[in-house]
């Protein structure tokens, strides 16, 4: 047994959860690792104050260089959150030879490529399970299971207020209704704008895409939309068509070039993402040797976040000295997909005047920008009719001009609007129609 | 850049997959370790054969011992499959000090145990990840991310084949029909005993427990059941009671005691396993500190096999030497529960006259074994009426007990069947009602 003394930054709900995880499970991980980690010291800003589960006498400290400067402290995790002074505290800890594993989504989505960089000069790793979808390992995942194979899709849930509130809406209830339901049981914060936005998707979406595949993408490069517009009338328009409503993010290699972007689209009933209710998160990767593995649990908790932070703790200790996932997490620098590239199947809602000859109109005017529709539902009301269309793949690029033009149309009312749809799966042949 | 020399056992579909692979993946291999891997011997019984996608010249060999004693080699994948010699080859291997990668479900599930505990006394590890359910890397999260929590249920769908028998019936098709389409499109051999009998599911339910739980699991301690005996009216049944049925393998730890089962069930349909579909395997792993997370994907096939055992290659080139998974996964020994003492939710159907007071008869005598009824539907038809009963959790021994008494009713037509129901998750109180 080789006793490893470890570091904390922050000793909040996750900090004292990764304690007590460690000295809980301290067997279980002696007997993976043949060694016991244990927490020596914890920076905090007010040792004094009152803790519901305070660690071991002499644990707290508020002095960063007593953790950075300690040669006999094997690993630190980063559980303080925020990005100032917590990036640079990361650094000075990589520089100084320290593993690093981070729980901080912000930090990593921000400063990753740098974090990572740093990392791999300095021959140690950093690891940040914790980071996206707390303990769904996707990132031990992608960058150990999937070694041997090129990812060229990632498809996920990553948000679990915007799911809980789109579950609540197919069972009925109003978008307000939903989204004060989620704020009661505790899924949205006060101010749920991250949330509903799309921007935390957004962040888990920029750390995955860079990961998959393997060049820096930040938060600045994923275009996102949330489900503020989403309405019960999508909902139903959705069961129609034996789809559901969702947040998806999807990050996408297409002839080397990166797409990543998170919004609303229609999820056929069939594909494993439709199946994820209420707060769950999951995330479906998409490669040439193994079609797909999609990964479903809770993307959120303190107990889970501090179970993916001692996971990648143990994994560190398991690794050091092999030159294991020392490289440099962002090795290439690809290009960004022109947005008006990006091929999707869509759904389209065009409101139109009851009007003989109008279906012909919006038809020609798809196919001239090579729209092709796969389906079509018309329902006929207040002397108007809805249209409901889901067309095959094409490009969004196409999808706009053909929308601008179908809008145009004396018989159309209103502007159409278009969510993209997912249904295809990475195992065509597999026993899918 | 370190070269590795590495072995195979076997150059079949999957070993020259494997090779090439390594090949493929080369880059992506040493930046992820360091390290580039190189098949530089092939045991097959014969060089000469004609081979689709034939290794360098020189590394095909008939000779067993030119692997076992070339200091050079690092490690050695097994895709040779078969029990005899395969067995003794891998001790011969582990003895000798090399690590081993199994993709060999019936030899893990077989003797894991004598293998698990020589590989722990040689000090090198043994990985197996490909011999369960191919590329879904279920044994890696087991054994690395979840070394911080307490695994104490895993639920499976393990069997790709009657899991696409199953889906075809829910689209109308009967058992013979669908079970033909399976054979055309390859998804079951020739002789599908050992899939819809559940012999299949059985055996890598036993490495999942024995993994899962720390203690020798083999097919002898796995109660299972096929598919054979699963109707069309079952599948009805349970549509109209909002479920699915499903091929499931259950391992469960109760009160420090083992339960490992696999047979036909009725899976709730906001389940995440009454999702999967077509010939795709699932594994819902339940804890304590990680709630559940649900991994999907396909559970056969050639390349994702492959992907799997590279992927095992690469985990031990990053984690040599450092002790890591090293210990004798058998590690305890735990009781089996004895199997009336198990625990579900279960699905009745019974046959009755359709006489006054038979449901009050039928409903005493499951009250008297301590089984209450959740719900209730029943059809008249043919002077009598057939009960659709979902009942609340219950031991499975009382079940029996009930079931006897209600079997011997004189208003009961023909034996009563039961099903178990999965219905339970490990997140209460996550949005889930």
């Amino acid at each position: 047994m080789i006793d490893v003394p470890v570091a904390l930054l922050g000793y909040g709900t996750v900090g004292s959860a990764v304690d007590r995880l460690l000295v809980e499970n301290a067997d279980d991980i002696e007997r993976a690792t043949g060694h016991r980690l244990r927490v020596v010291r914890a920076l905090v800003r007010d040792p004094a104050k009152e803790r519901p589960e305070p660690p071991a006498d002499g644990v707290l400290t508020t002095d960063f260089a007593a953790i950075r400067d300690d040669p006999s402290i094997a690993l630190v995790a980063e559980v303080m959150g925020g990005i100032e002074p917590t990036g640079d505290y990361v650094l000075e800890l990589l520089r100084a030879g320290k593993p690093v594993v981070s729980a901080n989504k912000q930090l990593i989505a921000r400063e990753g490529a740098e974090l990572f960089h740093t990392a791999s000069e300095a021959g140690v790793q950093l690891r940040f399970e914790a980071s996206v979808c707390a303990a769904i390992p996707v990132i031990k995942i992608l960058r150990e299971a999937l070694v041997a194979t090129t990812v060229h899709r990632v498809l996920g849930i990553v948000n679990g207020t915007t799911n809980y509130i789109l579950t609540k809406m197919e069972e009925g209830a109003e978008y307000g209704e939903a989204l004060a339901d989620a704020q009661r049981l505790g899924y949205a914060e006060a101010d749920p704008t991250e949330d509903v936005n799309g921007a935390d998707a957004a962040a888990k979406m920029a750390i995955l895409a860079t990961i998959a595949f393997g060049s820096r993408t930040t938060l600045g490069d994923v275009a996102f939309d949330g489900i503020e517009q989403v309405t019960s009338e999508h909902v139903r328009a959705a069961r129609e068509m034996e789809m559901v409503v969702r947040l998806i993010g999807a990050a996408t290699l297409t002839d080397g070039k990166i797409d990543v972007r998170v919004g609303p689209a229609l999820v056929d009933r069939h594909h494993p993402l439709a199946a994820v209710e209420g707060a769950m998160n999951a995330v479906m990767l998409q490669g040439d040797a193994i079609r797909e593995i999609t990964l479903e649990g809770p993307g959120a908790g303190g107990m889970e976040t501090a179970s993916a932070v001692v996971a990648d703790m143990v994994s560190i200790i398991g690794t050091t000295g092999t030159g294991f996932l020392q490289n440099d997490a962002c090795w290439r620098e690809l290009e960004r997909l022109p947005s008006g590239d990006a091929r999707s199947p869509y759904y389209l809602r065009v409101e139109v005047e009851d009007v003989a000859g109008v279906l012909a109109q919006i038809a020609l005017r798809l196919s001239a920008h090579r729209i092709s529709v796969a389906r079509l539902v018309q329902h006929q009301r207040d002397g108007g009719a809805t249209l409901h269309v889901v067309t095959h793949e094409g490009a969004e690029g196409d999808l706009r001009s053909a929308l601008q033009e179908i809008e145009s149309l004396p018989e159309t009312r209103g502007a159409p609007s278009a969510l993209p749809v997912i249904s295809d799966r990475g195992i065509a042949g597999l026993g899918w129609a």
